[in-house]
């Protein structure tokens, strides 16, 4: 039997501009990951985006940033790696705070965009991310990709993993993602296949023309494609007509 | 023969979050008052906004604001007079960067959101704003409505003026528009007769089931409505039918 | 025997900007309000104040703001109260990642500026704000004055709470403080002689000329005046000879 | 006879946070390049440093960042040249506004931090930012150092040039300046010595023990050193005992 969870980013609003569907893919994702403030989410965003994920049983992670409004945390910053864990726990507790005022406990930690992008061949810095992680709270998950450097760090400080994947975009044969600044509209029905595949052969279609092998937890989607809900809706319905079970990954990694 | 200027806040987008409908709107309005990065709008959304507008013929209006982007400039904050004046220049130049480099100018300035509502009744604030308009740039033109403080000043302190009207807002016998925090849709058909009536005989409708009478240059637009570009969609037909020229105000006031 | 707590308002730089000699009067002081990056404060400005206070053993408590980092929170803003919820969540949150992940603990928690400002007159606002404190942590101490009406509902609400004198301003008979907006230099003997006269008698001098009975828990001074590390240490200094003991408030609240 | 300019970054206080010492400062310098509020600066900051700058006719720059409050805007950022360009003219616009509203002009403009630092070697960011200062007016002066690209890019363009040397950093014999993340104070004798060998003889001295040659015009001073002002002042008397005739670069290059 296969489980595989279904996850985004969610609450990346701000103040009167809303960004992407939360609501909508909030009815069918099983994990979430929030914003906190630095590169979009407001308080006001944070706590609704909470209160809906602990009604809808989704598995709540931080989405920390560098600290880049306006450039939506997307463009590599040269931050020191002792302030970028300062921005960690700041934002980490930020989020916290209504997680645990509304009962509920924040379960991963994803990094987000540029961050996320830099901790793969940064060590210094990435060194630093998953030491704020680990000191936060040592039972916090740590969603990545087996081989790359900050999956690789936390493994080494003993966080708890999960293997996430980008469902949504394209790869190439070393399992990078071919990363896009403007998402283009995928086709529901081509991510679907290429999703169920992925869960239950384990093996990731490439660009290259060659599958690379791979044990998948998380299917992550990007919810500002024009398409991102009808993806999200469609690799469910394949998923549950597959018998794959789809829930919450704590519940299985 | 009659006038009427087709008017809403545009450029209110900033970094990757869209906000309303500007490409469709500015198909069709005749002047738009532009965020300046205060309550929304980045450097990057200013220079595409202009663009678009002077390609279009669009009479370009500086819309500063409270400094609250988390707020969107709709609370009312306690700033000074003269603190007031400066972040005016601020605004007004640093759109006026984009103007002149795009070869046309700033004509208007329409206050946004709460430093616009504070002007209606704070007197030595009024006076501030007015005053860094005036010293700005004596030609440019304000829109407000004859009887409110802000107009008032501007009127006293020689500034060309221009009468405008939020014709998809309703309003009470005293002239005064009922605000709403987040907009209501409108339904096209009824505020296009409102408007037609008040363009033709002077004749504004109001919640209280009599007419106020005023003498409209500007029908002013919010964007932000779920049926908004519908709404100025059919203000336009229904002036077009009726022989009503449509055109910037800036040439008829 | 008397006791008494020396507090002021720390961690008030931002970036390369420093504010105030915090340096110097953490050696003195036995409790802090530390700033959470709303008014002033960075993340890494806030490890490194949790980091000192935590070495000296100074009480430590969040100092929470309205979002106004170019008016240091001095404004009054209009903040639905569900909004200031939700901005002292946030903050509160973001101060104790610091402080639990040294080894210490957020005690209290002190409004700064103009948030402080409104909660003792708005009482929307105030219950909101006292309301998120008591949900993040009722151990919570809320330091205030009986009377005013913030005080007053952290008592209804069951919150432990401090009586605080801003032993650095003057005041009225009516127990108000003369709020500056840019503080003058104070005489540290004149201001050593009237917090002891406080701490011993119960008995505070106004520029009425009577004085107000009041049982004061914290003497609070303001780190931005000239001579402001100079008052704290005489006020120090007079304690000392006085046999009063100068000693974190949780001790004795 | 020999001519020089000299020189600081001015207006980086921010709201209710003082940075450097202007006022003093200010009644040395002959030019002076002021902060836009990307990096530091507001509004009231800007229109206050330009009004006394224009009362003591020294030189007015702007002195544009990358948007980043917190790093003080020395944190490189991955800023694409477009949205580079959009940044300039948005600042410059801002700071123009405060010089034409007082009467006064824009003299020139001077890259702040990381935005200076990438424009010596990310030719499309240099030239996306040179560009933005030509189209905004090709009167501004651009100062540079021979050999870097950024200053051999405004060159090709026709802007007008002027060479500026941080006098009160170490440099290597390649023209490098030895950037300190945290000035050190300087011994205003050895600065002052080492100014006025480079204005009256060309030879720039090394860490290296060989003098580079430089033609030089304006001498920039760091206002954050703790003997900053100290070091302009002693600089200011030694080129007036050499007869060296201190005025604003404009006048001379």
């Amino acid at each position: 039997m296969f489980h595989v969870d279904l996850n985004s980013d969610v609450g990346e609003s701000f103040g009167n501009l809303t960004y992407g569907r939360d609501e909508e893919n909030m009815e069918i994702l099983t994990s979430a990951n929030i914003a906190c403030g630095f590169h979009s989410g407001d308080p006001s965003v944070m706590k609704k985006t909470v209160k809906r994920a602990a009604e809808k049983g989704i598995a709540i992670g931080a989405h920390p940033s560098f600290p880049d409004l306006v450039g939506f945390g997307r463009r590599n910053m040269n931050v020191d790696p002792e302030e970028a864990y300062d921005f960690m726990l700041y934002q980490m507790g930020a989020l916290d705070a209504f997680c645990r005022t509304m009962g509920t406990k924040m379960a991963h930690v994803a990094l987000h965009g540029a961050l996320s992008g830099m901790c793969k061949t940064n060590e210094p810095l990435a060194r630093a991310v998953i030491a704020a992680i680990k000191k936060y709270n040592p039972e916090l998950i740590f969603p990545g990709m087996p081989g790359l450097m900050s999956y690789e760090i936390a493994k080494e400080m003993g966080l708890r993993l999960a293997c996430i994947v980008p469902i949504d975009l394209d790869f190439r044969k070393d399992g990078q993602s071919i990363i896009e600044r403007h998402k283009t509209a995928r086709d529901p029905k081509v991510v679907a296949r290429k999703a169920l595949k992925l869960v239950t052969t384990g093996k990731l279609e490439t660009v290259d023309g060659v599958d690379k092998e791979i044990k998948v937890d998380m299917l992550l989607f990007h919810g500002d494609g024009a398409t991102a809900t009808e993806v999200i809706r469609e690799v469910k319905n394949s998923m549950l007509e597959a018998k794959v079970v789809i829930e919450p990954f704590p519940n299985f990694v």
